[in-house]
């Protein structure tokens, strides 16, 4: 079926290479050109709306082009838009970096400001490394990582990745990273169950930190949630676990809030609800509630002052992008904490969640081909199965996910999914009446994609 | 001597781990809050003002809180901010796609998104790689870059890089890099002017080359001028003949125009000044006029295609930021471009660069301790040196630079230095007034400063 392409659509194709994208997909399934937005909703040129259900890749919080946190942007950018950050300040990055700390896990004391959120990643691998050079133990110059971890795209955070979609082909460029087995819930090994186990499964962490702690500087994981592998879930005692083993093993805990940060779990700091302080905290996506590239790693002063000395002892940190605090997104991810503050959002989350819990179990729970819905915060997974009995997975090279995704589309619903993992992050501020029909617009389309799937099989 | 501190310079330091700094300098030069800009001018909390001549890391065009982009930006604000940017796009990504495409040199069709310049560096290195494993080279995995670059501090764009004061004490992270010696005018090798001479220097490069060209996938490089090095400066000639050497010896050219793009050096792409086209052009910085994190990279029709088949083939380069293609930052650069051609920005370049040369000339050339004053475009440095006629350098632990740096601040003037080079690359709206202001304070306070350590030291 050939698509007409609307004057937009060809001018895109014509320079644009996309993100994350099979450039030759996009023959049949044209660039979708969004003109405004609206709380959850995008709106095309024909005016046909979608439902955001992952918050555009995890970022939007309050819903797009929100008029409190755009008019606290436009107000700044009249001010002052962007200042050098070396030897110079502004209120917006010091009011910032003060929430933050207040917020965080107690004895992240300390803010470095970067752009995206692999810069944060690079930031804390870079600050761990050095770390242990100037405090006598050059050795540690390798990192933990675990199987199905993401950390972003640039050379040193995807050395530390596991999705091999993401990092196989450039294995040659990258850092040669321990890798242990990280949880996997829904395929236990110890067929134990997340609500109620003891994290047996950090043997594998321990296994190597054994083996390798004289070489290790830090332990990087997405705390709660790993997402881009999948949305997999584990339980908080996982995250004490290695703390445990972290502090035992003189090594950096590295805890990458980037996508599971600011409430997204239910708790502001997925690493709050195990009781834990990393030694560095990433934070990007939400902190801008979705509005502009921003990232900051939180660390303690016991790290800071291995980098405070005279300047002729060349142990600064001497790490900057060009747009380091920058003005702009420091005024706008400050609205966002304010917001956070003043319209009870934790609560909101709180309740929206159970809302959202309640819908998918009844919507999902018994339909063939779905192995599991799980769900922390508000962030909602349906794991797509060959066969519910065995969770044997669909092969990746059928695209069950991505046809879903496409289908839903045309419902009005977006929902771009990971492999065979359809999921829900919408922004916080979705209705009950949008949550509706983000779950009930997904069970039809998942219906009708393995009916139809069905008869040209059978 | 100690000083009074602010609430907010209190506020700042325990909070805020400054960029590119040895914190403990700020114990006795503490953080600069800024309340406002305009036009060149950053204005502190006792409203003191500075003139912005570093353009706050180069990234400033137009000034300070331009109303015509504070405008534009405001505007978008309130109809979309941000959308997922794979599989969706946006007039502002597309338009400003188009225009970059149409006035970068010929032959640049593709525009991939980034957020930060070390991202911009980073896709461009992993393109390279991925093109050549893709095209039947896989043994092409080594990158070349020259002695003094700088390309930013991600873990595969620090590798890179050829100034040890960044990357050495990261030495164990970083990629095997083949390094070549990069042209040197000032301290040139082979004696040559500059002005006339065919680049002899080449051969350094031509040499790696020839023993290496197997295995190197692509030759990176900062075209016209090795900014963070210390505003090095070499002629187009030495562009020509490296781009001869890339294409006979079947490796990519990158250029590293982030600094140096839109307008610095007189054209609006230091490229176009050698005639030549690049294989990928990676730009950030002054594409947004120095308001917000933007980065792209251009590329070709022939790179593009190496990428593009069937999914099932996973050539697809799935390299992304959350923040990819950002709306409002599309939309800044679109205005940014726009004004470039609506206000005659390259003429007033021109004009204002001659004029800065004659004040320089006249101000700088014969004073003691300037080995020399160079210019390109709207981009002038004064090296300083113990001796002139030697060129000996001072000693880095001297921080000749940086006490300068200090007491022009308080004339009102920033000047941030790199070591032993004091710079100007000021916002393209400076008037003749400033930019004289600029330059006899900067004379003032060299004179000031080497007498007080004359009377010191004698
Ligand atoms: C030539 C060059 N390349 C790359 C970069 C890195 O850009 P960013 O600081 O935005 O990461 C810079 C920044 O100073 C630069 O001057
Ligand atoms: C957990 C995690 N870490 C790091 C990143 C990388 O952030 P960015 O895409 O801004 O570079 C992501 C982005 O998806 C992420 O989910």
């Amino acid at each position: 079926m050939k698509q007409v392409l609307t004057d937009l659509q060809l001018r895109d194709l014509r320079h644009v290479w996309h993100p994350c994208s099979q450039m030759k997909d996009y023959e049949a399934f044209p660039p979708i050109v969004i003109k405004k937005g609206q709380g959850v909703w995008l709106y095309d040129e024909h005016d046909q709306r979608y439902l955001d259900a992952v918050s555009s890749w995890w970022v939007n919080l309050f819903g797009h082009a929100n008029p409190r946190i755009s008019k606290a942007l436009s107000e700044q950018a009249f001010t002052l838009e962007h200042t050098i950050f070396a030897n110079f300040t502004h209120e917006p990055a010091i009011q910032l970096a003060e929430k933050l700390t207040a917020l965080a896990p107690q004895g992240l004391h300390k803010v470095f400001f970067a752009d995206n959120g692999s810069s944060a990643i690079e930031v804390a691998l870079k600050m761990s490394f050095q770390y242990h050079m100037q405090t006598g133990k050059p050795a540690k110059k390798r990192f933990l990582a675990l199987t199905d971890a993401y950390h972003g795209e640039t050379i040193g955070a995807l050395s530390i990745g596991g999705v091999g979609l993401y990092n196989e082909v450039y294995q040659p460029l990258l850092l040669d990273t321990v890798r242990a087995k990280g949880p996997d819930c829904f395929r236990c090994p110890f067929q134990e169950d997340p609500a109620s186990c003891n994290a047996p499964c950090s043997q594998f962490v321990e296994e190597q930190l054994q083996a390798h702690h004289e070489e290790i500087t830090a332990v990087i994981i997405e705390p709660l949630i790993q997402a881009a592998a999948g949305m997999k879930m584990y339980p908080p005692v996982y995250l004490q676990r290695l703390r445990a083993l972290c502090s035992h093993y003189d090594v950096h805990f590295i805890a990458d809030e980037i996508a599971v940060g600011f409430g997204r779990t239910g708790t502001l700091f997925a690493c709050q609800q195990a009781d834990i302080m990393p030694d560095f905290m990433c934070l990007s996506k939400g902190l801008t509630g979705g509005y502009l590239p921003l990232s900051v790693v939180l660390t303690t002063e016991q790290i800071y002052d291995a980098f405070y000395d005279d300047y002729g002892t060349m142990k600064a940190f001497l790490h900057s992008h060009s747009y380091s605090g920058n003005t702009l997104a420091c005024r706008v991810a400050l609205e966002v904490l304010t917001m956070f503050q003043e319209e009870q959002v934790m609560e909101m989350i709180q309740h929206k969640g159970q809302y959202m819990r309640a819908l998918a179990m009844e919507a999902f729970c018994d339909m063939p081909y779905v192995g599991e819905y799980r769900q922390v915060g508000l962030v909602g997974a349906i794991e797509l199965v060959k066969d519910r009995r065995t969770k044997e997975a669909f092969a990746s090279e059928e695209r069950i996910g991505y046809q879903i995704y496409q289908r839903a589309l045309t419902k009005g619903l977006l929902i771009r999914p990971l492999g065979n993992v359809l999921y829900f992050m919408p922004p916080y501020i979705i209705s009950e009446e949008e949550m509706s029909f983000m779950i009930h617009t997904t069970k039809e389309t998942i219906e009708q994609f393995f009916q139809d799937r069905g008869a040209k099989v059978g």
